[in-house]
């Protein structure tokens, strides 16, 4: 498939070197491709720069939102949550009527501290804002529950978990779980329409928590029934 | 131990009776238990009514909400989160200084339909909004994350799940640990302070969906790691 990944974080490099390690098509978009290849520099967090890393993945290519979305079927929303719409604005979500957006980020505002509250929740969520700013794309909100690497590939815990999908459109959420079997997920509940997203972004609170309590990002929920 | 569970719904009775089971010296507090016992049709849910249940349940005592509390070591908070801090109040819930309350209740808002919301979260909780009401008592937030069945005994799932403890006293924590071990709860995580019980609480919305997509309300979460 033709995937954009729009965002050059960590989320976005993890999922975009998965989807081209299982023979997707991948283009990574990002605001001004010649800046953002020019950082080599690890950053504060110790993650190499961007150019660097993608001197390493020479197979995924590296364009401006719009061109990585052009051709794209699928795009991945791997961006902030405070960043999503003006982004995807950016990539011409609303340009071709259909077009799937994978929205895996999360509303978190981070202006008053750690921990960060939701900037949208209960009442509406970060996945609806998006499809009611780009009304003729199919949005489907997944994988915003658990980190990077197990997003990718979820053998790397110790037995199976479960990941989630909300959307309208019942043939866009056929697509995602499809890729998210690619990546190894083997418990995948459909909990309904959009709206379902306003349960997945709330996790984020208790995922925060438990990240603290646990000492690390290894770990995911699992509904046991 | 001497347990006063507050609240007369399904959630109250399964744990007095539980906790009732495994030796402890139980009463449950009503407003006025004349009127809570005098009932005897099923309610609307098709569940008994109070007086029925009571009477095939003679080893647990009922009482007024200040009688069943006066001697309790630990009073649970069964009760609708939106009722929690009156009843509290009239089961003297600050009378006796160090008190634990174990708060198992969700800020659930009915007033806009299905699903509920709720009416504190993300900056506050429920179970803090209880501490600050009652500072000399000690608030453990626990149990709120999964059916009343399940909360009393987790043995009916196929495998182990999860519970959370969040709370500021660390012997009140341990005296909840305690008792949820006797119920069967074999993996338990402490977040840590009671502000952690905004994550906990925020699970709700997910598990509204859950219910809704699985059709069942025997269903846990599960933190693999």
């Amino acid at each position: 498939m033709n995937i954009a990944v729009i965002g050059t974080g960590m989320v976005g490099r993890t999922l975009a070197a998965r989807l081209a390690q299982l023979g997707h098509d991948v283009t990574i978009g990002t605001r001004d491709p010649e800046v953002t290849l020019a950082r080599t520099e690890p950053d504060a967090m110790g993650a190499p720069g961007f150019g660097t890393w993608a001197a390493e993945n020479p197979g995924i290519r590296v364009a401006a939102f719009g061109d990585a979305a052009r051709g794209a079927e699928l795009i991945v929303n791997a961006t902030n949550g405070s960043a999503s719409i003006e982004a995807l604005r950016l990539a011409g979500a609303s340009d071709r009527a259909g077009t799937i957006i994978l929205d895996i980020a999360n509303p978190l505002d981070f202006s008053a501290g750690m921990p960060p509250t939701l900037f949208v929740k209960d009442t509406s969520s970060l996945g609806e804002q998006i499809q009611d700013a780009f009304p003729t794309a199919r949005v489907v909100k997944s994988l915003n529950t658990l980190n990077a690497d197990l997003m990718a590939d979820p053998g790397r815990l110790p037995e199976s978990s479960t990941v989630f999908v909300s959307g309208d459109d019942a043939e866009a959420k056929q697509v995602v779980t499809g890729l998210l079997e690619q990546f190894g997920h083997a418990d995948i509940i459909d909990l309904g329409d959009l709206s379902t997203a306003r349960g997945t972004e709330m996790l984020l609170p208790v995922w925060l928590r438990l990240w603290g309590a646990l000492g690390t990002a290894e770990f995911n929920f699992k509904i046991v029934r």
